[in-house]
């Protein structure tokens, strides 16, 4: 189903960026686990349009209301159904979407899709907003695995160019996942973190967009969660990743960087611990081996491409008349919507693990 | 489940490496689709191991036993099984596995995953040889789509450094996928393959292995095929993709590249052509737009670690007693996987595609 | 998942009687479908509590907001999602719950299921008040047959062994099916009518409750529908008609009665109509041959148990103290469902039958 | 999809009946189970064909042969395949099949759903012999269910008209359950199974045929497994149910009795027995409240039509030549299929009890 992730868990997302509402329903949650909604409320936060100039400036009430499978703090077991209202919605700035196709969005292949009916205000579903209703599931399930210790934080690696440290997925604690999290601009090192904003504030001036990569590390995955084929944790972490507007590339441990290298150099030596743990020296792999976690840090990165919202005139099509013209987007668009998507990632990392870990016995 | 890949057709695989067969079955493929079964054998010969260097110097044979579903020349309707017997199998060659990882293998993933008893001899159902029956189910998909046009061809871009030339995914012709996968060594520039055949025997000489990317393009995909959030055409072909052992990383059109671009570098503007159509004077995009085809072609690389099992001595663990040992995987590999890895990525994509077309009104 | 059915459309059903709302999310519908909300409003409203001594005295308001999904009258081909708040509960009269289990309801199973923490006033998640969501759902598939002239209608068969007039499912009509639906009290036979109201309203009296079976048709779906083992109509509709609460049986076509029956008798034998169409005789098979619909009016009956809440004191136990005690159930109940089960069933089959259609050519 | 149930353990059934072979894929089996296959064929022989005049005539050697998924008597974990060759088939006797729709079966709406492509030879995929692999992973499933105390077992109920006792579904013990499944002929009351035999052998030599009613009891399941609305134990079940050829049926419980009952004859009172544990003194529910079991037996009837396969001639339409004609059914056939039904009603109980216990703590 288009809108619907199932798994040991479901995550059904619904909504228009337009519309009355967006929301989303989980199915199969374990009953009985406690939700702070102070904390859910600050997860998502991070995904809010910020006051500032690297990100749009609408004003989104992000509050979402719980209708179902949650009570006195925890979940029923249930279907867990929250939704959130859309105020501040413009849309004469979208009057002539259905008309002339933005380039880079979905207006041209959506309307095929739907033969014109779908709602284009927005982009309606194919609207980023959708992403709200995803980290309402994912901070969900974020606390859910929380409690078993497992920490997933993500931060900005690269933006236009600008290159971030990398997390070290060998040795990354808890303590740096939750601290990481913290930062108002989520970067290691925050002189690069203040060339990319330097960057984006450019971009916004020109009329332009920038795009860039999110590196996204989970701690304290035990050994031996996964399957092999299609259901491996890439399987399903690619699954979900695919289902954030703006992804263009995913890649796991050391990636595409594999193609440049020796199979001595890739693959990681296992030994014992100190602790009496098997673990490896390096971790290439990406905590996961055969779609199973190894028990080292499970370590991904995702590509996002400019924010296709720009105020420069382009090219299209007007699709009505089926003959060239120019558009001018106008709105309030991200300059780049990578520092509000690196919770995002966060969010579709753990629901893929909340999914995995219930086959995990003992959970 | 783990080995059922399930949207409008099911792909489900069964098997172990060195256990009685392998197979497939394929569920709610439609019904009176002429599948020539000599072409088949050609697709699948090409992920077969070859007689030189570059490849494993077992001799695998894969001729496939239909047992259900076809019928005079002809797809019934009814679940497609087919499957392939295991004949020329060294167990002798594993022995050691129970007991032993090895470094970037699944052999202790699996263990903690099926409680130790998983077939480990040749790694099981984790075996690459398990691409075989894969590649006959996107054998069958590929010449139903290849009977409406669509045409997926693929070729290695990339083998431990070394670049081939790089698919145009704005002019690429059906002509020039059906050349690609005639070469005996899949690459656009035949002295790059060059210069790749004899990095492998390199690597191979010092009892190494190398990694590399693949690059695929499928043309005539009509637009409006796919949907929004998790039913995209990037989901699926993900969750096929990541189905494929040793692969790390997937990116579509402009892939990673896109975190180093403006965003009035990456939008692909549209345009009417000559012949009435809308089409995108570049294409970053890849040819899907908001998870559904833009009609351009699709486009996307997928990145493949070196071979894990190298005779290099390497560390590793014994399972067993819980101590550090010293490994030396022997038993006939290939150096590279990535050459016969090319008909693979494209009988994921070929699923993938035919899976999606199938909701395409008068397909 | 327990509460998504998932077919070629999807229904989410979410909510707990006593909880802010119950709701559900329809995904996969076909783009461009207009839906006439007062009819819709019509179909929920046979649903509802009757002003009257054979149904509970509760008011509720059934009036679904529309959160997503629809504009312009129609159907926009994203997740439909529509909700109906809780107003009118009364949560003290289910205070004892949580300690006594109702004899009949779910009480003790899902205390066991969930641990304890599911909803359990007023049966929470298992309430009877789920089927308003279903209704919506199966109002709106409905409403899509019909414009392609499929027309389902069902009636009350039995009530306490009192028995209506079975429907002709040879001869019935779309008119026929479209009268039945009007109906106050649901049956064919006026006078057999009365006869069951006066035995509710005396079970009412006696602080009890009866059950009865409900007998459904549906006319017009074309030949060829369906699939053989597992994705046939019976398993579609049986699915959804086991999802209702309280039911304990299922038949099509002659059902039972075949036990009863020789093969030459059984056996509906064919003939070319004068319309030039392959029709049966008889319609032992209830228009479903192989999973598949024969162009044959579908037909069949569903097994209500009587209300399991009555007010007569009922032995049960105490599940915190695990000793024997004796409940009397307060609160406002239905001495009999199966007059507002009619349009449950009805739904149902819409459901299942729109499902399989989508995958009928030019749908 | 069509021939794969899938929930937590999936079983895709492939084949036709004069195909090559017939078989099943169970996928997400639980590793390290011992499979007794002498016991294991046990099981199957009660569904082969006997030598007798209540069965058909030919000699089916139903020995399965399995590929994969299965070491050293253990599952492995990951997908087992077993398939079992078509030896004994005379096409010859179905020649006019692809002509003459037989009344009763699935030539005419298969053909229409398949496009005349499918393998219509003695029935192809809709052939009661696709329950010989439905047995097979029944057979797996019963032993590993076995292994933590559920027993299944069923019997004949009634053959056309003909009554045999019903089980005790309060107090019916596994000892009881072991010795149901013992019987050649599989009934409770030998006196009624004589007279039963009789009455199949009248029809036999009257070239008719009768249907009958199939009783099943499951033992010991614990109380706490399946779910509310779409996934409850009736709802898999049913789906399971269905998918054998020739039911038109299904009850659990009390089943349509219940429509003829007060609540408080039907509502079962729970009490706490002797060893402590909450049971009901009746079971009118059938062992399952809201979906979920509740410890008692779970008990269920399902109906099956007389074969449709008679030897008298009967008046059906050419498909040709859209034509009436009469059609005399040759070939050899079951005059009553209830008895090798027994087998396959358990098969399918304890597919779908296996995959509700997969979710038990401590499986």
């Amino acid at each position: 189903m288009s809108s619907i992730w199932s798994h040991n868990i479901s995550v059904s997302v619904f909504g228009e960026s337009h519309g009355p509402a967006i929301g989303v329903v989980m199915d199969n949650l374990p009953a009985g686990e406690y939700i702070d909604m102070e904390k859910l409320m600050e997860f998502m936060a991070r995904r809010a349009p910020k006051k500032n100039k690297t990100s749009t400036q609408r004003r989104e009430s992000d509050m979402p209301q719980i209708l179902s499978g949650f009570l006195n703090g925890r979940t029923t077991g249930t279907p867990l159904c929250a939704f959130i209202n859309n105020n501040d919605t413009h849309s004469q700035d979208y009057n002539n979407i259905a008309r002339l196709a933005r380039p880079g969005h979905a207006d041209y292949t959506g309307a095929l899709r739907y033969g014109g009916f779908n709602d284009v205000r927005g982009g309606g579903h194919f609207s980023g907003r959708l992403t709200a209703p995803l980290c309402f599931a994912g901070a969900v399930a974020g606390q859910i695995l929380e409690k078993r210790g497992i920490y997933t934080g993500a931060h900005i690696l690269e933006i236009h160019g600008i290159k971030d440290d990398a997390i070290d997925n060998v040795s990354v604690t808890r303590e740096q996942v939750v601290e990481m999290r913290k930062a108002e601009f989520p970067v290691l090192n925050v002189e690069k973190g203040k060339e990319m904003i330097a960057d984006i504030e450019k971009a916004f001036m020109c009329q332009d967009s920038v795009g860039g990569i999110v590196e996204c590390v989970s701690v304290n995955v035990p050994a031996g969660i996964g399957s092999p084929i299609f259901d491996g944790l890439e399987n399903s972490i690619a699954s979900l990743i695919f289902g954030i507007p703006a992804v263009k590339g995913l890649e796991f441990g050391v990636g595409f960087n594999c193609a440049k290298m020796l199979g001595s150099e890739n693959n990681d030596e296992f030994y014992v611990n100190d602790a009496g743990h098997i673990v490896t020296r390096t971790n290439n792999h990406g905590g996961i081996l055969g779609g199973i976690s190894s028990g080292m840090p499970i370590s991904l990165r995702v590509a996002f491409k400019p924010t296709p919202s720009i105020s420069k005139p382009q090219h299209t099509v007007d699709m009505k008349n089926m003959s060239n013209d120019v558009i001018q987007v106008k709105g309030r668009h991200d300059p780049c919507i990578v520092p509000r998507a690196v919770p995002v990632v966060e969010a579709a990392v753990n629901i893929a693990l909340l999914s995995h870990m219930l086959d995990y016995p003992n959970f």
